[in-house]
């Protein structure tokens, strides 16, 4: 049976390898939740970027463009990372090219794998059953926050362990950590998620509620998001 | 209320500043459980080094000798890293030279804090009544498995964060986290301790499996043990 293991932030990722793995990247506040939203609702694809400048470059090419930093919209850029935005009809057909916080790092950081999919709350299962045949060992990587353990990610990771128990051995202490955690949850994840730091940081910035509780509802945007020559798309 | 934190592996010390804190060091298996066990027996002092190098100089102090490498004692030093060991009468009015794959890096990370002291299940109970009636911060440090969250050490720092919970407020999430698991197991540590990956690699390494079960016995060496003047004591 293939191995299953979790990364709890970008930081440690020098403890792992991805070459011949699939890589999971979580960022459930808030881009993984937008990327997963973004495509189910419409969006062609979406262009992850490091820098805000190669987002404007690209937005010169035709391509609409939206970022965020410290969970706060970039001047020069059309859009934001609020996932309910992409709700909006106006977004079916484009692509977006979009740089956020920790997202991209992640992406970057995964680089080499032989897979690498984009995970949130809002795609869990429809990723899950995508990822129980795959016979290749999976690495889920928590973007976590300024490269700190995050409760979100963890538990959206834990989640995707506790889902692929059948076809996928945890083989590192993160990974059942992870799977406890979110057991502790599951059952009350709307009720939990407010207690944790990065809701209460994200609210206090002005950040929808709505916005928010839409990253801690489950299959709401029942896509596998994957990774396909530098641009996310649905497969 | 201070604060208390916890950072899951010494990777992610960057994260983390030591000044005006009280920083608190655990290795579990087994080095801060064999400076708790080692001192509660009769043992003067522990000088914990990082290089073997510098261990056969105080031998050659007359101090006596300790250490491990990947859970094994080394070529030249006369003790190993296991806290039953230490409690033979032998130790009784000696001063221990010991070298750890972690306690010491952990130690060495912690330098430039307020006060450092070092926990292990152990002495859990001896050193939370006493870092209660501190008002300084606290970073509880996991010293981890190679860089590594481990279960382990993570249980332990959950059991300091509950036992301050009435004079320290957890302010990041893995102190929140450390405190859910361990509330996972602590009605059952023994048989939760033979799961994790750590215990089944010192068993694997030949390492006394008594040894490893002391380890998870909360409070057979009650004693507080700080680091004053680079020499870990009984206060």
């Amino acid at each position: 049976m293939p191995n299953i293991e979790v990364c709890l932030t970008p930081a440690l990722m020098d403890n792992f390898e991805v070459t011949n793995k699939t890589v999971i990247v979580i960022d459930v506040l808030r881009a993984t939740s937008t990327f997963a939203t973004g495509l189910y609702n419409g969006l062609v694809s979406i262009v992850p970027v490091a820098e805000v400048a190669r987002a404007k470059e690209l937005a010169a090419k035709g391509m609409i463009t939206a970022g965020e930093r410290e969970g706060k919209k970039i001047e020069g850029l059309a859009h934001g990372n609020s996932p309910t935005e992409y709700l909006d009809p106006y977004f079916k057909g484009k692509t977006l090219a979009m740089t956020t916080t920790n997202g991209t790092k992640c992406i970057a950081l995964s680089l080499g794998a032989a897979a690498i999919y984009t995970v949130s709350f809002n795609n869990l299962d429809a990723s899950t059953l995508h990822l129980a045949s795959s016979n290749s060992d999976i690495l889920i990587l928590c973007s976590g926050w300024k490269d700190r353990f995050n409760h979100e990610d963890t538990w959206c990771a834990g989640a995707i362990v506790n889902a692929l128990s059948a076809t996928h051995t945890p083989t590192n202490d993160a990974a059942t950590a992870a799977a406890m955690l979110y057991d502790n949850v599951k059952n009350n994840l709307q009720a939990a998620a407010k207690n944790i730091s990065h809701y209460k940081r994200l609210a206090g910035n002005g950040v929808n509620i709505i916005d928010i509780e839409w990253c801690f509802t489950l299959n709401n945007a029942p896509v596998v998001v994957k990774l396909v020559d530098d641009t996310l798309v649905v497969v």
